[in-house]
């Protein structure tokens, strides 16, 4: 693979119902000038894009995967299970069940098959966002600081009393 | 599919360690007399045979599929979006989360691929065989008498008292 | 009882308030053109109802049963206990506890009366739908066409990518 | 019904397994001189059998039911269902969620059909059979008195510091 | 005690917040003409009233206690503490836990010392009116008839079909 | 109240079967010389000793009460009603449900009534000693001191590496 | 430390978002006349900030701490690490998980470092601040006296009777 | 830093008691070849040790840091607030709520800081090792290979029959 194509993450989830909680992954993405891409792969209703996907993720240039999925989420794990790339796992809040259980079928994975999973909902995309980018700058300096900057603002927003 | 291939039952797992529960499964079939075979086939270490599995199911002449695990529970969903046979799913109970991470991964699955989910453990293991059987049963009269039989049998033996 | 009666699916619901729920089974049985018939039959209410339904079920030429209930959920598994069709049960969302209760009363029945349960809510209704069809398509090569064709659909109906 | 036969109360379990938790029921009501019996009647495995007791239970000469179940436990509520006799139910703690199926499946019962749910396990055992006790003295004021015996003992029992 | 003064019911409640709940018990008392009385009786904020309150239910004629509080519901199983007289526990639905800590709070109550718990909420609240109504039912034959015909009422009530 | 009876912490528990728990807070409260006594004060069997207790502590010389219980935990907050003293209460872990009903029945209390809660079981019930300690500690410069070489003690004997 | 500067109770938190819950603490804490001082001290954000708040509290003559947090709520815990000041913590109801998360993450610390964790919500936030209270009312008569009043006053509030 | 320094992983912990399940990640991190070193360090004993790792670890040459620990698990949120490294998180399973509490309060973190969290107990300790060494691999073509060849053993070594 080219070294341009690297650097690249994507973001896939199981239906265009889960966007409004993943688009958090890519506009924290979008801030630190990260290269990714959305997709809409179900482990469900697409088994056979979600494994072509999976087996082709890392020629495709992609060097992280963000997954998410709600109620019995089975996106991320199955992707772990193709690609010896990082995943990492978003539950979507679910009607029922909150998200419970989004939360226990993306984060228990057995023995030899990691995802790595962030909270419930739109603050666990955009740490998938954010952790995607800790990978990708332990090898991109510029990314490094610009991830660094990043934290830094978000410190000095922090006002000091609060607000009626 | 040749007519007398027809009317088995696959009974697969993620793991050799599911197989003290999912033999369950297999013994109550052995007394209905219900041809059968157990399998394992995991969705996250061996992704591929799953695949190869649930797609060629019905032309091995399987009717019903059940399919057990544990924690992040992704094989029973995952075969069903393989597949158009009927599924059985069975939680397997888990180390730390006892089979609720289990039971919620299987059940859950989204609207459009259908896990008939039966319950945590042995007992649930029992009744996808009796399930898978009550299904046969539909086409096969010799079955279901033999089920009506299994279970007046149980009936029957349902003391008056208890004992100490 | 007659061939032409068979292939019929009964679809059972506690209450009134349970149909929004419950009619997401009919509605794709509709689309799937099989023979389905919903009908009120309450465990707590109308307990000799039940009875009779249930064990008058086969007789009425119903292959499948579904049944729908929430909070202390008992329709599915007493009418589990009195026929030996295959019955699939929806846990309604229940107001305080979410849903929690009912899966919790369908699913975990005891060795030696199955009930094959769906996801809680409307998911699980249309579940129960596909599943009662999938079971029944086992018989019925022009079900399992029209199966197989509604499954195709819908992967069809998946986007590559989200739209905002 | 004769008058001698009334104050009488029903122990009924799903299962020969449920007796050790609901023999402190009936050891209690042993201790109070209240006359009671103790049935195995499934919900599951004889519906019929289920179905005559709750019917007959009046005429029988009961006039509180204990009920104890296990997992999926229907016995309270159906019984409820099919008698105006006050039914105390009792969860039994079950093998893979340790309860809380029995639980949420007795206690959440719809409006209309009472179930007085005591603990999980031998502590609500014990005091369904101490409920139907007090349920009795209401019209027995010599029983009444036995009952407040028994309180006031168990008041003096408590020792005012603990022992290493 | 004066005979007349008996078959009472006492509707007690932590706070005027809980009345909307516990209404439903008062309202179904009220259809089957069972004497019953409403009061605010708080264990936290007025420990003593409750104590009063308890010890004196039975001089006051009043023969079964309702007891409703939500959160860490102490107010039921601290009356059952203070008075033999049958206690029912009414968990009211709680804002963050949802009822989940009511139930609790109010059902695992310690051997020796019952409370005969019903469903979260206004379902509860109905039925602990309706268990009260038949406790008293054992002695008072025309309240057996209006209980039983009540309950007949709703089955007749239970529509066959449902409707869109 | 003499100032030399001040400073002094109570620990009170339902049973003695709650000692194996709540004698680690006692052991802390030895180690930190701080002066305090045991009693079993059951909210459910004793509740007349609970409340001459509660409203007699602060004349007892008393200036923190510690009060542990199990299942539906009531003692921590039925004393807290009785009393302005501070109260930290210590959830016992339950049997069947392991602690989570001791812990909601002792943390949700109502807006009014503060309980300071701790950790289910031995680490709640010994910070629940070290918590009475730090805030006697306040007023005694002394044991502030030996508080802060307990905590100091503390650090210094985490390792550095684990030892297999 | 100057004696005029003591008996200062800081309300810290998370964020912004949690002020609505956590001004129940302030507020209680106007009522009573104790000063207080609400500031924002994000362990996540601004850990230096909280540590270095955390180890100065007592210096700047604080003596209690009320942390709210919601989520993976790690302020109450952490202050806790470095302060031998008590604390009290209030887990802010979260968004997926209700609140759960909160509790759990505030609560549950190890043997060693206790958090006086109250309700989840603005019941807890309000109930810190009485803590807080009964806490400096040991060494503060005028105080003690407030508080009683206070509390006096809520229990004359407590209506006899539900008003429609 | 020195080239030759990079590609560290960091395995931290709250305690010796965290080692029989975080050894794991360090097992599977031999196998692989990964440098790697564990640590003892408590956010709660050890703040400060803490604070020191964290802020370093970048300049002692480590890329990726995994933390565990159990009940109100705050280590691994508490380093990634304090680093811009991966963090990875495993919830040790704890005494009385079975790991439930270290899950929530490593998973839920806030938007801004992500944990990527692994499963609960020994198979989460493994995986964090995994998706350590994946991370690392991104860089490293030999442990790329290394990483695959693992991954591809585990699926050969699947059976294809279950044995009793």
């Amino acid at each position: 693979m080219a070294a341009d194509s690297r650097g690249r993450v994507a973001i896939v989830m199981g239906s265009q119902s889960d966007w409004p909680t993943m688009k958090c992954a890519a506009e924290v993405l979008e801030e630190l000038e990260v290269e990714h891409e959305a997709r809409i792969v179900s482990a469900h209703r697409t088994p056979d894009r979600m494994s072509a996907f999976a087996k082709g993720a890392e020629g495709e240039g992609f060097d992280v995967i963000i997954a998410g999925a709600g109620g019995a989420a089975h996106l991320p794990g199955m992707i772990a299970a193709m690609t010896h790339l990082p995943v990492l796992g978003v539950p979507v809040q679910s009607k029922a069940l909150s998200g419970w259980d989004s939360l226990l079928s993306i984060v228990q994975m057995p023995g030899g098959v990691p995802v790595g999973t962030l909270a419930v909902g739109e603050a666990g995309a955009k740490n998938a966002g954010l952790m995607a980018a800790s990978i990708l700058a332990l090898s991109d300096e510029d990314l490094s600081e610009r991830l660094q900057d990043w934290r830094a603002s978000r410190t000095a927003d922090v006002g000091e009393a609060p607000v009626d």
